[in-house]
């Protein structure tokens, strides 16, 4: 067994998947923990369930943290609609949640903190969603720069690094290495909405098909 | 009416009261928000609301996070003894959380940016706990320079202010500050134990109770 320890963020999707299957293979024994922020659905909580059973997680641990009392986005707020009409250049998408990777990134640091996990490992990718300021490399650097100073661990030099190994691929790169890993790719969530089956319109499906397209894997297509 | 919004995060504490009544003199409007954590007892939510009717705060919403769920610090560990012999030069007391300010200031940050508050404001105060790695002025620096790159409004040049006013003064200072201020010290809530009255014997109480004597109040000490 190995007696390295990485904490990594579920958020039900293929990248988050990817990226803890990554974990795995680097040799890391990996805990999942995913949340309940008062989104419009739980289809990905559902998947984050199946993917840390799939992947034979460590434990997988699931957080309420309600976001939505404020508001502020289209995946919190129903009263807004769902955007199917693309990701325009330097513009912020509507499903934008106020704080949420801060929010998310913070609470796997307590985790990871209190179990002494040596990495964080995140799904967050710039290229296709490239509209959140918070998935960024620049967002990464300077959160790191934070955890050097924020724990008992990181002022000893020795605090959790944040992981993101996806951050600069693109989609059809992320869709490669999860089929090479074996990632259960039929058993990640990314639709917007909360159908029986994904709706193959919003933004989150049409990039995973063009993807999935790209790949030659038609047949996972939603 | 001002039209300048601050959040200003309520442990329920002196602190955090006398920061928002700060933030009050200033000329904001203020949102309390306070944390239900999984800490050992409620005295410190009660205490937060208490002081948020006392200060006529707009709003005052109070979130769940349950860091308690993998324990670490003997605020949230119900098995480890609360300290009561004194903070030690370069030792992190065991009532530290790991990661709780960087959780709940994040959290803070989501609301701020939901609602286009102008500053978040912190009670964190580096002289009597200088043992906590999270409320240093290196720190709040660090998470400032994330708070421009982490938002939509950041990137623009126009992110959250971290406004910490008392993170440099002396208890004895924050207490006479927070008579001046008229802040109800009698509601607030120092200690770390949850009886029916504070139990005087904790780091916490001593040192309130020594800043309240040196600045001439003894009738207020618990």
């Amino acid at each position: 067994m190995s007696d390295s320890l990485a904490i990594a963020l579920l958020s039900g999707g293929l990248d988050s998947a990817t990226a803890a299957a990554l974990a795995q293979e680097a040799g890391d024994r990996v805990i999942g923990l995913s949340f309940d922020y008062g989104q419009r659905h739980h289809r990905e909580l559902q998947a984050a369930q199946r993917i840390a059973s799939a992947l034979a997680l460590e434990e997988h641990h699931q957080i309420g943290v309600n976001l939505a009392a404020w508001g502020g986005s289209a995946l919190t707020d129903r009263s807004q609609k769902i955007p199917n009409d693309g990701v325009k250049a330097g513009e912020i998408p509507s499903t934008y949640v106020p704080g949420r990777n801060t929010v998310f990134i913070a609470i796997g640091l307590s985790l990871a903190e209190a179990r002494g996990a040596r990495r964080l490992v995140l799904g967050v990718n710039a290229v296709d969603y490239s509209g959140y300021p918070d998935c960024r490399p620049d967002y990464l650097e300077a959160f790191q720069k934070l955890v050097h100073l924020a724990s008992k661990a990181g002022r000893q030099g020795d605090g959790t690094q944040l992981w993101a190994p996806l951050v600069t691929w693109s989609k059809t790169r992320i869709v490669e290495e999860a089929l090479r890993l074996k990632v259960p790719i039929q058993d990640t969530w990314s639709c917007y909405e909360g159908g029986e089956t994904p709706c193959g319109r919003c933004d989150s499906c049409r990039i995973r098909n063009a993807a999935l397209q790209d790949a030659g894997r038609p047949d996972l297509c939603v």
